[in-house]
């Protein structure tokens, strides 16, 4: 498998673990290091593995379903870095949200882990 | 100047060219391929020089004006791509709105340039 593949099963990983809301296979995801950043949207920066998770945790143990309809997405892979961008459509309740978002994969020990990932709600189409 | 000083040197032009609303000096600060991303808080996710360029002419042409207050930064340097992550403090009218943003910077020919940013409006501080 080339780069480019790992990157997206990388990718494909973190929305799995999420509509699953999953926290065993969201540490699987991420690097777990003090360097990892995650920006929920109209969050804060959350900087280190301690913080994401809590974050995740606290995502999961709240109400309702994420189901995902991924679009539009693009992938650019340097040697030990890359970076992945694409609209994640939640579904919920009958309702599509769609949020852009960033994710960047960092490759150490043989793998690409998830370094940051930055969502942000679409407000508006641009007339 | 190592690469951490050089990426944040290309990180500190992106800002001074914002804060100016100077489009050429953001011609020089973006890579200008059809790879790079822009994602403006609520807005929707802007592929290719051309279309990102065309964002940043209506920004610069809208009323106001930007003036920056960059605080929790952290940057991570790969061989070839690296990403900072910060928080841009917008003073506007005597008020301060927070946006956390993701910059990815690539490098090529000789240069670090940016091809992505991702700006979310921060809307909460977490209780």
């Amino acid at each position: 498998m080339g780069a480019i593949d790992e990157v997206l099963a990388a990718n494909d990983a973190f929305y799995a673990a999420h509509e699953a809301r999953d926290i065993d296979a969201m540490r699987v995801v991420w690097e777990r290091t003090d360097r990892v950043v995650c920006v929920h949207p109209g969050w804060p920066i959350l900087r280190g593995w301690p913080a994401v998770e809590e974050s995740w945790r606290r995502i999961f143990s709240g109400v309702g379903r994420n189901q995902f309809i991924l679009t539009n997405q693009s992938i650019e892979v340097g040697s030990n870095l890359a970076w992945v961008t694409l609209e994640e459509n939640l579904v919920d309740r009958g309702e599509t949200h769609a949020v852009a978002a960033t994710n960047v994969f960092g490759f150490a020990a043989e793998r690409w882990r998830l370094v940051a990932h930055h969502g942000s709600s679409v407000l508006a189409v641009l007339g």
